[in-house]
């Protein structure tokens, strides 16, 4: 299939590779020139505007950073969703809002009857490279059907959560769990350590009772009881704290919307940004343990 | 062997009856009547006082609602140290703080080298029963393979997380992640609802994404997304919000002794306090998912 894609940085990079090899013909763009050709090199064509990219394409899909950036591509002063065919599936992979999400497929739909899904990931750069995301899609049954094929070049699993903007919705109340059980496992291995415990054992003995948790089975926040995670590398890598709060803001964008209380979501919001203003913002989630420990009185 | 059980309750009741179907002889003891009788009725007998249930016992077992009560019973106006053999090993299955617990065990230690563990259980009343109770123990190596055959009888998993007192600091650390991953986890379901999404199909992305944890795997707490849990039974049985409370205070007073910060495991103890004040004290700790609940305004 014809497939154009919009952003290929660190997650969109290896997704778009993933689509050239299974034989798919990517026609990429980037506003970063070396990003660009870095997809060229994995064997997309560069496309010199983002127009000429959709041309002919069956499949758009995009990867950005920002609701403000997708509203931008889609429907800015150059805004692409005109130059798109009319038969064409429309997949945004990237982390937005709801609304900004019901918004575009709602112009995709009003301008021609274009089908256009949300479909966030979760699975990080690990993920994207190795071809194992997971898609977490919102949009009509049978325009998620029809993207599955497409997505499983990129992921091993496809959900559809509902209607336009609920791929968005179940991926912001995921990260949202995600950090409430990342910062509470640091705080529990601290405690324990605090009282003489061995981390390793007091994680063993967690995980194998009814504090168990992602953060313990996969992603162990204390540097050295598991191995080839971002703790055991100086929180080099993974899933970014500046990132994380980019998540916990849009949760609590949703919370404040729907009149919902979360005091356990609203808390990790503050403590990863208190984490990512003392400086950490570039580390791994993780990383927070670090901000538990005790230093000298 | 002779086993003297002190405390047949909810939880006591049931572990004492499945000593006695594995063979063992167990002379138990409580201030209730009738639980006492419930406990002949599985085939214990009745002690008429504390000291004549240790006479002769080879392994002495109590589970007990608090740290009073168990230094109540081992070093009160009656007290049983004294009256118990010194060879015998002593279980105390009671969860309480980590300082009685060691208070406990270096009294029988110091008084005629008797060995005391601490061995807090994981798995609830339906655990105990079934005999698939987790055993976190704190006490020397030794003691601790020592009590491992009597153990297996009531419980599938025995981990030892350190010397004496550890067993109650993994206890609460665990209960206290649980506390919060559940809130975490019913934060997360209501706030997805509240935004259109169906909890089960948001339950299965989250349980199959980085937000998966126990209260998702066996537990959830929205009602009829899973069956046979308390949250499918109007939040009846399973391990109520006054004894999530308690374990929570643990957690909080071990915190305040070791100068630790449980931002999370705080905060979950103000909103079970203020759930419990509520008027839902009595209800399966899962409940909390009705705390997030909108009515009419």
């Amino acid at each position: 299939m014809r497939i154009a894609f919009f952003g290929v940085g660190h997650m969109g990079g290896p997704m778009a590779a993933n689509l050239v090899k299974a034989g798919h013909e990517v026609s990429a763009f980037d506003l970063v020139p070396a990003l660009l050709q870095e997809a060229v090199n994995a064997g997309a064509s560069a496309a010199d505007s983002p127009a000429r990219a959709v041309e002919n394409a069956e499949v758009v899909i995009s990867m950005l950073p920002s609701g403000a950036a997708a509203k931008g591509l889609y429907l800015g002063d150059n805004g692409i969703l005109d130059a798109i065919g009319q038969d064409s599936l429309i997949i945004d992979c990237s982390t937005i809002d709801a609304a900004t999400a019901r918004e575009l497929a709602a112009a995709a739909a009003a301008d021609s009857g274009r089908v256009m899904i949300d479909a966030p990931v979760s699975g990080g750069v690990g993920g994207a490279k190795a071809g194992t995301l997971t898609f977490i899609c919102g949009g009509p049954e049978d325009a998620v059907e029809r993207a599955r094929a497409v997505l499983e070049c990129m992921g091993s699993k496809i959900f559809r959560a509902g209607d336009n903007g609920a791929g968005q919705v179940a991926k912001i109340c995921n990260n949202m769990l995600l950090a409430i059980h990342m910062i509470g496992t640091a705080e529990a291995l601290q405690l324990g350590v605090d009282h003489g415990l061995d981390p390793k054992v007091l994680s063993d003995i967690m995980f194998a009772s009814s504090g168990r948790n992602w953060s313990l089975e996969v992603y162990n926040p204390w540097p050295g009881v598991m191995e080839g995670v971002p703790s055991s590398n100086n929180y080099q890598g993974g899933f970014g704290v500046n990132l994380m709060n980019k998540d916990l803001g849009l949760a609590l964008e949703a919370a404040l919307a729907s009149k919902s209380a979360t005091p356990m979501g609203a808390l990790a919001k503050s403590l990863y940004g208190l984490h990512a203003n003392a400086g950490n913002g570039g580390l791994d989630f993780s990383s927070i343990q670090r901000f538990f420990k005790h230093r000298d009185e």
